[in-house]
């Protein structure tokens, strides 16, 4: 294998000559041996990192920092880099140490060698055009670093936004589709009283706008960069004007305001961002858990259990029971809840563990989080397309279970109060009768009267007493 | 002792006939010997639920579902327990089953029989006025409780935001004394480059300023309410314009505005704010412990530690060290974080198990969230008042740490470039000298450049290059 | 109030003259304030520190280390301690910094004060007997400490092993009383195949009988003490042959043998035994979670759920739903399962955040644990009186549900190969019809052979192929 | 494409001719696009699930429930994907729904259609080998599923042993290597009493060999099958023969006994092993996390930290700060200790989760171990070699810190009382003087007998007083 020689401060080594990461990328990849996947394989991070080196390249060059030769080479590079051309040269680990350095180096030597070859140099000619001092130039990995890690979460979360919004406009269509159909309603797994499918789909619609919202609001906070802080926040090296010269210029690649963050020194160290943002997609984990729970209870069956809907089938469900299916789609969104909630334990535990200038668990909080998003859209995609949407109702046996129901004894309290109505429940369940049949028995009620009273149009909403 | 006979539907029970909780309070009591914690002793709660139960009756009344008198009686009894006088006789176990109902049955029926004495009626004659039928009217345990909740929840969150803000004015008067105090920072714990000591305690001013905003933000969601929405949300048994008038009578008597929630099956059954709230209280937890581990950590020593600051000495460090010191009060916020981590999981694991129309597992996420709020807010005091407002510096130790840094050659960069640089500071970890003084022997900068890129003010903030 | 003065490396303080506790707790209760709940309501944490001191006493009286007089006061106070007569003098706060020490020298105070007041000498005259020189003579809280936690802890799990004995039993019982109720079994919620009810809560029994071994196998490891090792494990100002001599006594007080720790550096500052056993409640945890979240299951109802068990009734289940009751034991026992997996998060956190020689944070972790099993106990014994033992089947619709079951065509596998039973399920299902019947209409398999594969035996164990 | 048709129980589809997997993988893949990691990335599971394949086919044959030809197939293609053969063909997402069918349903069907190719027939002819009626004959994905995931974690847990046990004797080798390396040991981060560097490493050794201890006692646990069991425990279409017969393969093949669980319903049902499992793997992150913290403070600074010892230089440190070098491998164990306990949790939240007669929930069980498996191992051995086999020490900086400690006055202790040495630790203290000179000044222990009280040997183990 050709290799050409490169030089840092432990000495020489031989780098693959066809490469375009160096000397520093290589003592990573031998150094953090640990998960096989390469920080290559989360693109957004890999965009979010060429667009912040092009934006600080063309801030250099505009406050005479940077000539126009460099700079031009410099921001061809990450052009190419942000089109999807030289992922496969991000080869660090994506669990490494050193805080996010050896990606940061990775990315400034892929750039560094990618441009010397545009301006006609060879690799490794770091004289003509240096990953530490032309690329980085201005930069630190600990204001670069923390700042690509924002921009990528802020990539995958806008797309998972949307995959929200699509769950819930197929939650909100069933709603509609299922607004007359009557079922009885339960707390604490027990029959409680009567509402319609469509206000129980209705409130996974809601519930799921609610977190929407919180997404967005949670997400606007990583617009919020340190770039001019250098090493510790307090902006050694870099000129005066520098850090808002690359603001401007990194919001007007990506299309969106980025913001300086008001203390550079505690933007610098602080991980309450990523704790901000886990913390919401763990919210958002929580929910569509107990909404998956709540579609395979109500799907249960088809014979033994609740029975009241049927999702589609999407696969055999059984390598022995014939004919089995079960609810296969809910069960992996379910799983991807749990490991969501993990992830964002173990986001908490990088954030704590920061230390004076600089949180140094950075590494473990993106992949972290960039798995939380990634998952969460795909199994919620999965779960609008090959679930939801395809929901059907078994409206005669929901009927059915109204019309024998206990709980419906409910809408009598205003006319017979909490103690008479009591009496009368335990009545009907111990008779094996409905209520409609003991209240007429008793001559309790006018049988129009308890007509009006138990009408499905009064019993699932507020209403006057008669 | 003399007792006094109350029915439910399992039939009759004596009930001591000196205490104002009835039947169902009595069989919680029997059913729940868990904690041994009353609902009692989180008095937010229990004012919560009295201000709810008055507020009801007062727009029963108003609607003409309840009459003047029996109202009256249960606003003064309601009246009575905000001020602190009935909190012995919400006994209930803080850790129950039921979703609820025993702590608002509690709260029912001691309202109920304080009621009665009030007007001239003996505890336990219900059918004068009755703990379902009078005090709940309107109402179910599905839309008290979580509201109740919700109120406590704010109340207490109100109070921490206090304690947090004197917390992030008492850093922030350290950064101002420590403006002056040149010193080490570290990244990774390894020396970086310089900074302030008074730039460091302004950065944990500044992160506890952003977590006063996302708690006022979290806080406010605590305010929409779900009365009207009684069992599962359809509003049985509730009169039409109920909803509106406790709203409005709520909010009249604690102050805030509230706000009834759009979609009331949703919210009866969501836990969503809790998760909210809970994150927030975690990601304060998270900060405060990092800063207290920044405390413990810069005073380390006294003699084979950081040593640079001194924290205030409270009490003896050792049974049998004579002399030793330790950091006591940031040790215990610490051990308050973890706790509030661990809530955080607590009330995550209950949020997500709700099933259909009611999460039965709200008792454990108001308890957990009631010690969070709590703890957090009584640490904070106590790390404000026994210790930052007492810290000192160990200034000499400090500049004489810059004085000896290698990291300080990271200001040579525009001058030397990183990779001879690089080689300088490798000379001057080897020789065990300093900086100044191995530049200087290499004649790179002149004396005067040399002072003006090392000063104070030139090593921690943006300069432009000289 | 009458108060004595008292000193330490602070300088003087008034101490109540009536309490047994001086200045050490007073500092410590002032620094504190935090959960209002004091290490005195932990009576096991109380024994097992007047144990430990006791044990010491006798083993520096036998080094000739300490007089018989101090150490017979000692002695008889420590026995006081143990018989519950001072509990109300141990004041600080579970919640504490300073690792333990104030917990340390409150039992020092009391003991000293008590001990004095037995020779006939007043409360603070630490000149005759001191709380340092002689009730903590050869000790640190460095090996008391930790020592009395797995003391306490020790004791507290062996009561609960009790428990969960009984719990294993009352299901034993169960599983004999429901072993001829032929049911559906479910995976993934979905009808299955034919099981018995017995076979169903026998599972539950085999399930606890495991964890009991577990916990057994963890609890031993408490036993492992780490006194003699004073400040830091070098055993610095203790006698030689000091840690035998407390070992053997402290096995003689307790009646089961202690080991002391081959490596005492490690022994000082390892929390692994604590997460060890923590690990085990929360697998505890998870399991009761687990099966109280199945009776809920199988309780629903009762028109509209599963409604194959019957839970006993314990309280009204809603203040509005009349004749509701509510699974509210299962309930109460999921959420402490949600608290003790959070509690085990925060002692996983505690024991990562030791440093160096000691680990600052027991405090917490001997708080959560304590928390832990009193509460998983407690909610056992519920469980098991209150719910399991009175547990009833609804055996009729149970054995209709096996009758009506598309998935006893399982059964027919080895008959018609699972490509043709698979069409035959399908034809069951569209049908509406039952298994026997479609069999019996293609013909497929003689009326006796079907019975034989059907018969309930067949159904609920291996059988040959007929 | 080229495509053969295959049927299953929603109708016919394409599969490319060229892949041994069928149907039912097409439509998992298709269902399940969540994490881009297929279970053949894990290598243990797919031979795992290639040696239960063969077991069974072995079993079958010799009951006589299989005939030769197509055993001998069978086995043929599960010995070829043991030795790595077909492991792309295993291509389902490794998160996934449905408990594992879709895992054993791709095994069944790479198996059935290389067996076909072996009996000189075509992919997907499945009337001459079928993958449910001969593969996966007297199987059931809920038995062959939770003993694959079981071996494979047992084959993983093997390594993981070795790796800990060569990290253990690193460590073991440092504390002979420092046997005589005075030094002051520290506990809450302030300076305590001397040890030697050897004893501080010594208890890294010890503390991991109790973690080997274990290990080993967990891991033995993942040897409990309950094959046999198929549906649902009750062994239904299983010969009862067939138990014991492939138990008895599975040993001989894998070379480890394994055991038959006594209870196959619960077996079926229960994630005990794997909440067990993981708590052990967590208790080994907990141990690292806390080794890890320990060698980056002992190696702080270099000038303005602890500096005890040095790491070796694994790279450059900084982008920006000259020379820079970081503890990157103790980094990056860091994080894999959180992404551990963050795993812990995702497997404790799905085992309890469990519902009934099922764990839906295993393959995110069975994923989330594998991670924890084998980065805690590559962790491990990246710590072992590239860091703790070459740390070096500082031994005159740790002569000089012991030298000047004021700690050592507690050694004194026998001699002077604790009150007494804790007003002489106060004057060493604030004099800037040393013990030595303090105790000489006031003639309170003659020269001789405080070199003996202060000798080396005598401050870093029990001694009697002189």
């Amino acid at each position: 294998m050709s290799t050409r020689r490169e030089h840092d401060l432990l000495g020489d080594r031989e780098v693959p000559a066809d490469v375009y990461w160096g000397v520093h990328t290589l003592r990573a990849v031998e150094n953090f041996p640990i998960s096989g996947v390469p920080i290559g394989a989360n693109a957004d991070l890999v965009v979010a990192l060429a667009t912040i080196k092009q934006a600080a390249a063309e801030a250099n060059r505009s406050l005479g920092l940077l000539d126009a030769r460099r700079a031009g080479a410099i921001v061809r590079a990450c052009v190419e880099i942000r089109t999807g051309q030289w992922h496969d040269q991000f080869v660090v680990d994506a669990i490494q140490g050193g805080a996010g350095t050896s990606t940061n180096m990775n990315a400034n030597e892929v750039i560094a060698n990618r441009a010397l070859e545009l301006i006609g140099r060879a690799r490794g000619e770091y004289t003509a055009l240096h990953p530490n001092e032309h690329v980085n130039l201005g930069q630190s990995t600990n204001d670069v670093y923390p700042t690509a890690v924002k921009l990528a979460a802020w990539a995958g979360a806008r797309r998972l936004a949307a995959s929200l919004a699509a769950l819930r406009v197929a939650f909100a269509a069933k709603a509609v589709e299922f607004a007359d159909v009557l079922k009885i309603g339960r707390t604490q797994l027990q029959d409680a009283v009567p509402m319609t499918l469509g206000q129980e789909f209705g409130a996974y619609a809601t519930t799921l706008a609610e977190d929407e919202a919180r997404l967005a609001e949670a997400v606007a906070f990583l617009r919020e960069t340190n770039l001019g802080a250098t090493a510790i926040g307090t902006g050694i090296t870099a000129h005066p004007a520098y850090a808002e010269a690359v603001r401007a210029r990194l919001s007007t690649l990506v299309g969106v305001e980025f913001v300086t963050a008001p203390d550079l020194i505690e933007a610098t160290q602080d991980c309450g961002v990523f704790v901000l943002v886990s913390g919401v997609l763990k919210r958002i984990a929580v929910k569509l858990s107990k909404i998956c729970n709540d579609l395979r209870l109500l799907s249960s069956g088809p014979r033994a259990g609740f029975n009241e809907i049927n999702l589609p089938v999407r696969q055999a469900g059984s390598s022995i029971m014939p004919g089995k299916v079960n609810p296969v789609i809910p069960e992996v969104v379910n799983q991807i809840a749990f490991e969501v909630i993990g992830n964002d334990l173990t986001i908490t535990l990088a954030a704590e563990a920061g230390q004076l200038q600089l949180n140094a668990f950075e590494p473990i909080v993106a992949h972290s989080l960039h798995k939380s998003i990634e998952h969460l859209r795909r199994g919620i995609d999965t779960l609008t397309t090959r679930c939801v949407a395809g929901i059907t109702a078994n409206r005669e046996r929901l009927a059915d279970q109204v019309r024998r129901s206990v709980g419906i004894v409910t809408a009598l309290n205003p006319y017979l109060g909490y103690a008479r109505a009591t009496e009368l429940a335990a009545e009907v369940l111990a008779s094996g009768s409905d209520v409609r049949e003991v209240v007429a028995r008793h001559g309790l009620l006018s049988p129009e009267l308890l007509d009006r009273v138990l009408a499905p149009e009064a019993l699932t909403r507020p209403v006057p007493v008669a």
